[in-house]
């Protein structure tokens, strides 16, 4: 029997309690928008003690599924003030669904001090984690492992300096297989709501868990081997595919050539030194300074897809890991760096002190484009990133946001949504994710729903990216994620189970294996639908209105380069997509 | 025939209109914001070229009617993302009333460089006035009226380095009847709006206007004549009465000792150096610095209550002009400090650099409580202030105000409504207030409705201030402040209005007599709910709902010294106000 784990922090106490009737079929994305719905009051201050974060492996997690080891983080957010879930590739989920725990809850704040919360089968014990506050996060982790008997024993999430100063772009990190403090849920500021808690580290050992019994192990075997056999077989999600080969970065030449990749704060589509940055440059740049064909690893247990690269120094040292798309993208071309060494030193000041690569390298640009450096260069960049780290002045703008930023430097180029920066796909030029962005519960989001697929990629057909009738698409992508997002499935399956129909039926087949349920595809939507409604309840109790759903003032009126297009989808049409209009 | 002015910034063009019939018995805050709701797009960056900045003189300025030199500034603001309405008194309004401007709308934005708009009977005359940016408005003041014939001949407009900056805390200021820089329309970074659209001053000569004519003009005599023998009735308003003597900073003392003046960043709600900073101990202190007994000026012409104070060293020469109540308490009590010198200067940086001083006095408690400095630091205050004026990093968070320094440094206890720092009343000690805080649509603000009057000042009858049942009284006060800020009359008329009948009645028979309506004391509501709609409905487009007319958490929950109250009004009784619930 599953259980939830609630922690509150202002006692430092920890209570275990059923699973609700209401919630029995609900994790991942789902238990955790429920819970943040039904328990947070949506005008509270995020991080006063009335928030709540709330943690939750998804249905398959913690089983032999293949790339399932999600966990979905929840909470009201500090940089958007809306509903938020973040989710994160990581053995620390499996470890907490091995103990038979849903979801952890994380209530109250911690009058004083920060506090490491280690979850055991015996229960939670807390101690005092001032001693580890102010760090790198790779200084500190491989203490806390020694602490706890390495990382064959448990697995780690904590916050990072930014989460201790409560900026709204922290993220709140997990370490990978090797023990690297790497895998973020690193959007919405998430980060804060934990350091805001007086939480800076809640380890988790399985040990003698009780582990998941499927309801019906046959139906869930089908399942996983239907989901295994189609991540295998398609080119992106292959052994040795795009993904596994040069990352999510590979992304950065087809975007661009798409003149799509947001350069200069999302002044240009192409950037001149994308190749630089791309995939195939993290894939050839480590072959002449390894000397080996580097295929890339798995960010946890399980996983066909293995996206995760590790950039190398000069000497062949170990720099960073990893550089997804985002992170080249957003410290590469939208500050017009295109040297892949600062932008991997930029990566892992991101990772040391607990930031969102994609918001920093947003914030950066708008500083750059606010004078406070020039636009390509890589050193200055670092140097504001030790900013951030230290808490110095600028640090603390910086660290929170890029809305924060332009508010500071007078610039009212910020391309932000709900107070959220704009992820690596120009909405200008690829109209169906401009109106993803614009309605997602989230702010600007490319994870919401990865319209991308259809719209440059050509999976589950191809459409024109101009094309403005996208409504439907944007609607139906977000209702198929956020179903995802509560399987435990990382989002990427989505490649291979919307191109292979078996993948597909493999997921459903699945979670009706381990709930005990008997869900079709029709479900999928319902379900969605249903998540998106909690989050679209939650985020009008909080104030939000169609007024919210609008790109920033200057997409409507500069043209991008090179198609020279400007966002022109009328707010009916978006208004429409969730029906959310006045 | 009164006409309308528009500037267009992008080209610095000028065009006189009619006055729209819509718009013919509209002037002050009644057309400032009727014209912000209807060109304004609700949406729009109050920072970009789609806002306006409208100026418009109240329907009795210009004319010899007593204390009514009020020139309202309407625009979107960006602090609180809503609707703003800011007046001073200032003879500024009276030349623009009397070159028969009835607003003056400021449109676009200048793609470079400040520039000064020259108004005269023969049009508009734009120069470059780059030269003039950067400096302190004490230094700049004297050189623009030495170029422009003097203070006899202009009155100058203009935002300092904050507005320069585009800061949220920008203010825009007026020149007093000696010419000092030191009358401002404060609240809501209207300078920011201002400076956005590169224009640093507007210089009015109405040598060669047509003047104003009142459509009857006997009953406007009767009007005014009532009004003045009102107003030089009341004990409050009275010549050598309170107002005269000590200046609005009397209340320090009253309000303190009703446990409701807002202290450490609203953590108390007495002061024990409140006497020090008060308005009797300004008359007594420049007493003996200057030998002589000092009652107050008026700030523009034509004023009976004459209530600007000017504070002067220890060796008699002047310091600042001047401490009003708020700034008193914002500079003083709020953050702990309790040596006027230092509030004179606290004040006299915030007239230089273009600050409101109450946004600035409650940013420097929220920096204070975030651990930037030490509350009763009075130098390092004033080090803080300088920091906003160089525009360094700390700075132009400071600027931004209070809630942007709250997300800086960590701080929750920001006690601020809809973006905007409350002034010099403790809403958990006087209800009404509290509600009026909570509703208004300008953000915190007490002159939306000066329920003070009754809840502490006995004016117009006396109630309890913990009475909750103030939703009328909220909704009453806002309705007849509305119209009041239409007529060109300081809010301050109103004590003598709502004791003695005939004021009241002057007031309507003034606007009566210039406009030639038929207006009675029932048009003061209507007219004053129409504002208030208008105001409410462009809110509503920019996005407000219920969820943003809400006090700060701490304030339900943190018992306010000495009477050890929170804030428990329900929100349905808020609600109500307005009729605003979901």
């Amino acid at each position: 029997m599953e259980r939830i784990l609630r922690i509150n922090m202002t006692d430092r106490s920890a209570t275990f309690e059923d699973v609700p009737e209401k919630y029995k079929e609900r994790a991942g994305r789902w238990l955790t928008s429920s819970i943040v719905h039904d328990e947070v009051p949506a005008t509270c201050d995020p991080l006063g003690p009335e928030n709540k974060l709330v943690f939750s492996p998804g249905i398959v997690t913690g089983t032999a599924s293949p790339t399932s080891s999600r966990i979905s983080v929840g909470g009201k957010s500090p940089l958007t003030g809306g509903i938020k879930e973040a989710n994160a590739g990581t053995g620390w989920g499996r470890r907490l669904a091995n103990l038979g725990i849903r979801a952890l809850v994380v209530e109250g704040k911690a009058a004083d001090g920060y506090w490491l919360a280690k979850i055991t089968c015996e229960g939670v014990e807390f101690e005092v984690a001032d001693a580890w506050t102010g760090e790198k996060l790779s200084t500190v982790y491989p203490t806390v492992f020694d602490r706890f008997d390495g990382v064959e024993s448990v697995d780690i999430c904590s916050v990072g300096v930014a989460g201790e100063h409560k900026m709204a772009a922290a993220g709140i990190c997990f370490n990978d297989q090797n023990g690297r403090p790497s895998r973020y849920a690193g959007r919405g500021g998430l980060g804060a709501v934990m350091g805001s808690k007086g939480l800076k580290f809640i380890v988790v050992n399985d040990k003698g868990g009780p582990g998941l019994t499927p309801a019906n192990k046959d139906l869930f075997d089908s399942g996983r081997k239907k989901m295994a056999a189609a991540l295998t077989e398609h080119a992106i999600t292959k052994p040795e595919g795009a993904l596994n080969s040069y990352g999510t970065a590979v992304l950065v030449n087809i975007i661009n050539e798409a003149g799509a990749l947001p350069t200069n704060n999302f002044r240009f589509g192409r950037f001149d030194g994308a190749a630089k940055i791309a995939g195939e440059a993290i894939f050839e740049g480590n072959k002449e300074r390894t000397g080996a064909t580097l295929y890339n690893h798995a960010c946890s247990p399980g996983c066909i897809i293995r996206c995760s690269n590790t950039w190398h120094r000069e000497d062949g040292s170990e720099h960073t890991s990893c550089i997804e798309y985002e992170s080249a993208w957003a410290l590469g071309a939208n500050c017009g760096i295109d040297d892949l060494d600062q932008v991997a030193e930029l990566n892992q000041l991101c990772n040391e002190y607990g930031l969102d690569t994609i918001e920093i390298g947003g914030t950066i640009a708008v500083a750059m484009e606010g004078g406070v450096a020039e636009f390509g260069d890589g050193k200055r960049a670092i140097e504001l990133l030790h900013e951030i780290g230290k808490g110095t002045d600028l640090g603390v703008t910086l660290g929170n946001g890029a809305v924060a930023t332009g508010k500071a430097y007078g610039v009212t180029r910020v391309p932000a949504v709900k107070g959220q920066n704009m992820p690596a796909y120009e909405p200008r030029a690829i109209k169906g994710i401009g109106m993803t962005y614009a309605v997602s519960t989230m702010g600007a989001d490319h994870t919401s729903g990865y319209t991308i697929a259809p719209e440059i990629l050509g999976v589950s057909g191809k459409l024109d990216p101009m094309n403005p009738d996208k409504a439907e698409l944007a609607r139906n992508f977000q209702y198929a994620t956020a179903f995802i997002d509560s399987t435990g499935h990382c989002l990427f399956i989505a490649f291979a189970i919307l191109d292979i129909a078996s993948g597909f039926e493999g997921m459903i087949e699945e979670c009706n294996g381990m709930l005990g349920t008997a869900w079709t595809a029709d479900d999928v939507g319902r379900i969605g639908k249903e998540i998106l409604d909690l989050e679209l309840d939650f985020n009008r109790q909080a104030g939000f209105t169609a007024a919210d759903d609008r790109l920033p003032e200057f997409m409507l009126t500069e043209k991008l380069p090179p198609h020279d297009v400007t966002w022109d989808i009328p707010d009916s049409e978006i208004d429409s997509i969730f029906g959310t209009g006045s």
